[in-house]
């Protein structure tokens, strides 16, 4: 018997990824095309229908799974996309599964990564769990009782936007001291210049502003012993580590799992969150809930996500 | 036909409150008994047979839902009861359907709450909505996607203990700031002697300690323009409602309930808290998440949400 095989979609502002995907997530083929988000939608399905029309010749494709930004799950629209001039309400899901003629299911970046983690990583066989996107922003992804966490409007997860600091940094949104500004590579970048702007003590990182410092750069200089780079992992794991608590209260979660490009930083960033997490975490809670890595290779994990939404939609 | 019931029992430290309750929210027959709460489990166990034995003579009763302090759920528990001496974990589930011949579910206060309004309150129709209860302590239920969440191991919603002042008032639960110290009865009356503290300037309410004031009597003097009682109210909604604002971004909530004795106070409590929820909540999300006061009436709403559970796990 063949097993069922799902296509996974990823459509970022420059390119879209795809790849074909069986059930214990091998990506059995990849390919990736310009999105032409500045020309008009149909380029764009024109592009797909043809890139993907060898992909879909084989057996036992059951759907496709798309991950996109700003996308409304429950009406399968891209709202308002901040990088795309294919209009106000994108209607993908409509269109995609008419011009590939299959079953089309939509989800943002968060709860595809929360379902890549469940079916292909670090959450195999888990029940409450959450996976955190630590990119350009912060997002989140909930599995409650064995099943993803829409919200009424199909947008629950917004733990960017969970106020940190209530007189604190601005945030994009429109409010002050929300999580986002602390904990995104943004936040990082931010916290390591304040830092370094408090002292004249030599330091790798000397010379970079907000535009050309990089959480790779801080983590390089972390890992040779520069000390602002080590108190900036040191203070971002600290706020996140607080929120992340907050969450295990409300949730009684089994993993809180890290993901995205910062997560990369690994027991940088992971060991000062682990301490602040079990220090105020409801003390009738600590030690129930494990923090780990994201195990999907970053490369991939948004295709693989969107993969695994068609298995979670069909199966 | 004859409808479907379910009797709901509410176990409390002093009394067991029991009401047989149809789909449609009636209290057919209502009783209660001393608990015995510092004797042996197995009293209790037979004085509910005998008291209930009339009830349950009666047509269609499906079920037995049971809402106690300190319930394991998932287990059918009570662990380590603070009132009670029967026993490090009380076999709650087992004992009353073998003495009942009853099928048994077992949910904690909160959740019982949130089913009671989704049954027969200010959450009928809905599919994501939390119910918060103000009491001795603040408590939550969630329903999200049209499911009660339980988390791992059924302890979700300790939205009382989110850290809200990290340098705060000492909470009992070992932690410092817990939202539970500001928004719970003792918070609010803790708040109202601190103002009272800053200040020589009349009021009905001086002369009380922490021990004899009451939520009531700050309530009666607010209603009498008292300033102190006024402001004691104001700080409780903005410190709730910015918490409330929190749970707004995580869960995508169609509507925040208010129940328990506090909320009682009606929009002393719920208009402050409408102010700062509104304006603390993530601005893409405003506008989409009603604030309500809980539609059961106090002294039944235990026993009906006990019995909404038997409706919700059976049919």
């Amino acid at each position: 018997m063949v097993p069922t095989k799902a296509l996974g979609i990823d459509i970022g502002g420059t390119s879209t990824k795809l790849g074909l995907v069986n059930k214990t997530g091998e990506l059995l083929r990849f390919t990736s095309f310009p999105s032409r988000a500045q020309e008009d939608f149909k380029f764009f399905l024109e592009d797909l229908k043809s890139v993907t029309e060898d992909f879909l010749n084989e057996d036992k494709v059951i759907g496709v799974g798309i991950g996109a930004p700003d996308a409304s799950p429950l009406d399968g629209t891209m709202s308002r996309p901040a990088n795309f001039k294919w209009g106000e309400k994108v209607h993908l899901v409509d269109g995609i599964s008419k011009v590939l003629n299959q079953k089309a299911f939509l989800t943002n970046d968060a709860n595809a990564a929360a379902l890549g983690e469940w079916y292909f990583g670090a959450a195999k066989g888990m029940t409450d769990f959450v996976v955190i996107t630590l990119g350009t922003g912060v997002g989140s992804g909930f599995i409650s009782n064995g099943r993803l966490l829409w919200g009424k409007r199909g947008m629950a997860g917004e733990f960017g936007h969970i106020v940190t600091k209530p007189n604190g940094r601005d945030c994009s949104c429109g409010h002050r001291g929300c999580l986002e500004m602390y904990a995104s590579a943004r936040g990082i970048r931010q916290t390591v210049l304040e830092f370094l702007a408090e002292s004249e003590a030599p330091s790798s990182l000397r010379g970079y502003d907000l535009k050309n410092m990089s959480v790779r750069k801080i983590e390089k200089a972390a890992r040779a012993g520069d000390l602002f780079a080590l108190k900036t992992f040191e203070k971002t794991g600290h706020i996140l580590g607080s929120k992340l608590a907050d969450l295990i209260a409300l949730f009684d979660l089994e993993a809180v799992i890290l993901s995205g490009g910062v997560s990369r930083a690994g027991q940088l960033l992971l060991k000062p969150t682990l301490e602040s997490m079990e220090a105020w975490t409801f003390p009738a809670f600590r030690g129930n809930t494990k923090l780990l890595l994201s195990e999907m290779e970053n490369a991939n994990a948004a295709v693989l996500g969107a993969a695994a939404l068609v298995f979670n939609e069909l199966e």
